[in-house]
């Protein structure tokens, strides 16, 4: 390892409709009549090209409105605490977020997308390609998620509050 | 955006027997082979319980090897140069990787796992569970890969090289 410290900057930033947690969808799959914009800083438009054509993008941004972590977290959909890595909470020792957004349009600066799970004012740090050979696995088993009891589709305040 | 500068750091390291990027598979698809062991510093490692029956995880960590960017890049497989968003190439502006391996089982600080395409000591950062009803999308378009003209599965040189 090279470093102890890593450090990123904002590439962009995501434009959204959710200006709080409370009632965000928690992930794109619930968020689908949620449109948004991506503004790329200008340095970063070339960077943009043949991005068309890909039906999917992976976002990567800071959750910048969350502080701190637990090892144990009691997530959206479950009853019950479970381990930080095991969830997709926010709140994580490195707040890197990820949501794979549909790509509707590229104009200019601008990103056009749907199913936005993301805060408005988002400060983005990368984006990749949704390549389905990659990335799609329908079948793989997922833990304590599949027998989720709590059908919970959007967020309340429990990633917010400071503890 | 609360900052402009983003700080991130190490939760453990990633051991592979990938010790150069030629010959390096470009993606955990391409790696079926390789076995893998990542090794979770003590203070994350509560945050570990509960990974058990997942059979995938998101590994993030930094491309430690890779330094620089250039917004386009003749990726492994094409023979054209792409816009790096449109890539999943190491050399990013913020150089984090991301790659979808399978979870063999958690032994202590140990999470042994397979389909490893990362290189040996890379550092890591999050660990995400991978759940198909958000991460998976089997029909999605994905652009110039789908008429990829070279079926390359391994790395060379490319994006080692200093330019």
């Amino acid at each position: 390892m090279k470093d102890s410290k890593l450090y990123f900057h904002p590439i962009g930033v995501i434009r959204s409709p959710h200006t709080q947690a409370m009632g965000t969808p928690i992930q794109p799959c619930y968020a689908e009549e949620y449109n948004g914009t991506i503004e790329i800083n200008s340095e970063y438009l070339e960077a943009c090209s043949d991005l068309n054509g890909f039906e999917r993008i992976w976002l990567f941004y800071s959750f910048d409105s969350s502080e701190g972590w637990k090892p144990k977290v009691k997530p959206f959909r479950d009853k019950v605490e479970r381990g930080l890595f095991a969830t997709r909470a926010p709140k994580r020792p490195n707040a890197i977020g990820m949501s794979c957004v549909r790509l509707l349009k590229v104009e200019g600066s601008t990103l056009h997308v749907s199913e936005v799970d993301i805060l408005d004012g988002t400060a983005l740090l990368d984006i990749k390609p949704y390549v389905p050979d990659y990335d799609s696995y329908p079948a793989a088993k997922a833990g304590w998620l599949d027998n989720s009891p709590a059908p919970v589709k959007k967020a309340d305040q429990r990633f917010v509050d400071k503890d």
